[in-house]
């Protein structure tokens, strides 16, 4: 691994996956699994496998058809978790166990009824038993946003001493700034013995709107993987999200942090995980959303027929917007639609744009998308059609 | 003002409107706008009125109702878009006028070619001519964020010297990371004669995902003024989300930063704004989405149940949602289940809850999520029911 590698760790299929009323049946999970090995994850964390026989299932279908990313499984710092895990997992070609513990003043307090002391002697355990079934053992310290860093390091010594390869630092409520989540990745850079035979990760929730910027300033400050799902989908208001970050990398070379992403396949990616679990992206999510390479304002439209580069900085196909991937919806405008149909062979008047309109707007409330085939049948079936046809 | 009092400049009506197929007309306006000024904006940018007759209208009647906020209007540095605005504000009760250039190399090069001082005299007498008509004016160097500081200093100092009260510093392209954005205004705040007769406005695009973190690492680094719109609605990525910023603010009191907004009336604000454009949020957008404050997951509502504070950061009252709304899924826990069936009137018994689970979990298998009739229905079909009902 060169320095500059960050390792990007995708959790779609278990951090995401915990939206109310999105449950995936392991045939869709298999069908992500192995979308996210070709677009180039590095682990693919695949289910909590002691939770229910259907996370189980999940687990072991997925490990037995990934062929390059390593395949992970999520455990509390309990034994039962990471046996049922661990056999899970067993048919992996590189397996990882991901377990870990709450570290803060909160989480000890309210959730273990513990102290600080014990909790380390309950995560060494686990990370020590969690190493007797397989080499690659991330210890994550829940509520580590929120954990002192002074005690964090100490956690952190313990897991890395137990045999921990990766230590994840999640940022489990959101409530980090960009400065103090990068200051305490810093801090542990700096401060816990040993942390060079680990890789420090960033586990990041939106609550705030501020995971994408959390895990830019980890890395920037040593962090070398990030834990993130496509849509940025998970609880509440999600986690990092995969297409954001790894463009931020990609469009600051001077940074020096790359990814093994393909990133022209983030498109495809985003609409496969929407239509999958039925959650869709507002118009305006970066880089995915519907609307991210749209421009309608006077202003920006000539600004970028000039020079595209004077408004946008990422030429679409970088993610693999096309425009035949550009869909229209009943949220489209007037001038999406008079494209459209002159990419499709009609050019319309001012007066006949209105009427289509009107029909495309009752055919979009009807089906959800449309594409080109329909727009075809919107102009036939508009009154205006042998207008448009014999001009 | 005192010096942490940070201004949110909303700019849902011109910016925020700029997002393909979503014009507003001037009923959908007013109502928006009069809202804007109860959630206590403290300037309102109504729109850009040289642009078409609608938006002059637009901008007039919003000027005629509005109480508090100051009203604004956007210009190019063009004598005629000026003399328009004003007009179109004559009954605001506090009028400004937004007026810039392009300063980027890409812009002067591409857009207009010229050349960087024949745009600093156009950009001192665009500022003038609109001190001409109203005290309050807002100069933008559109493109900030790729502009080099030291020009970008020279054009804030004359603009100031033509009298401009408030500098906005734009990252058009959604480009920066936050520690350059911060480094910007830290630059501007150290380097431009005459700085504190002005203010410095963060107008930050989404499009890298990182808007929120953006403007906040502008007003840490001096800029006392963030323009945003409701929901971070706009073209492409679209702008900083107001909910955002404001509650991160109001969450970090160590900042020392506030606001002058009322953050009840948020969530009723973004659905308000929604169902005007009909743009909808996705259910992951931070504090104002439908699952914001949704917990599924065993882990996480177990968590919440023995104290709100583990898991959520926000009180959702804080931003007006009335509850927490905790979605059973087959990714929920026991102690969910427990606390959901006493809800509706069954105090289950760990073994009991056992039994309970189990049918639980079958159900949910088959049906995404779990709503209270259907615990009645899992309760009567389990194999306790007689015991849990005779107890």
């Amino acid at each position: 691994m060169s320095d500059s590698n960050v390792k990007i760790f995708d959790t779609t299929l278990r951090d995401g996956e915990q939206v109310p009323g999105c449950k995936l049946n392991t045939d869709q999970k298999v069908i992500i699994a192995k979308q996210l090995d070709l677009l180039g994850v590095d682990v693919i964390e695949a289910g909590f496998p002691v939770s229910s026989p259907g996370d189980f299932k999940s687990v072991e279908a997925i490990s037995k058809i990934v062929k390059h990313a390593t395949v992970c499984g999520l455990t509390r710092s309990v034994e039962n978790d990471i046996k049922v895990a661990a056999q899970a997992l067993t048919y992996a070609k590189n397996a990882r166990i991901h377990t870990g513990i709450g570290t803060s003043d909160s989480h000890i307090k309210h959730k273990f009824k513990s102290n600080r002391d014990a909790i380390i002697e309950r995560a060494v355990s686990a990370v020590k038993y969690a190493k007797s079934f397989v080499e690659d053992v991330e210890f994550y310290a829940e509520d580590a946003g929120r954990t002192d860093n002074d005690y964090l390091a100490r956690v952190c010594e313990a897991a890395i001493k137990a045999g921990a390869t990766v230590l994840n630092i999640p940022d489990t409520t959101g409530y980090c700034l960009p400065s103090e989540y990068g200051a305490k990745i810093k801090y542990l850079k700096e401060n816990v013995k040993g942390i060079d035979k680990a890789i420090l990760s960033c586990h990041c929730h939106n609550d705030l709107g501020l995971a994408t910027a959390n895990s830019i300033e980890g890395v920037i400050n040593g962090a070398r993987q990030i834990e993130c799902t496509i849509n940025g989908i998970g609880e509440r208001a999600g986690n990092t999200a995969l297409e954001e970050v790894v463009m931020v990398l990609k469009q600051h070379p001077y940074l020096n942090l790359d990814t093994n992403i393909n990133t022209s396949m983030l498109y495809g990616m985003s609409q496969l995980v929407s239509d999958s679990m039925g959650i869709y992206t507002q118009p305006n999510k970066a880089i995915v959303g519907a609307n991210a390479f749209a421009h309608s304002s006077g202003i920006h439209q000539d600004g970028v027929i000039k020079n595209r580069e004077t408004y946008e900085i990422i030429d679409p196909k970088d993610v693999g917007v096309t425009e035949s991937a550009i869909v229209l919806t009943a949220r489209s405008g007037r001038a999406a639609l008079a494209y459209r149909a002159k990419h499709v062979g009609y050019e319309l008047t001012k007066i006949q744009l209105d009427e289509v309109y009107a029909n495309f707007l009752s055919f979009a409330d009807k089906k959800k998308e449309i594409n080109d085939n329909d727009i075809h049948q919107i102009i036939e079936t508009s009154n205006v059609y042998q207008q448009i046809i014999s001009a």
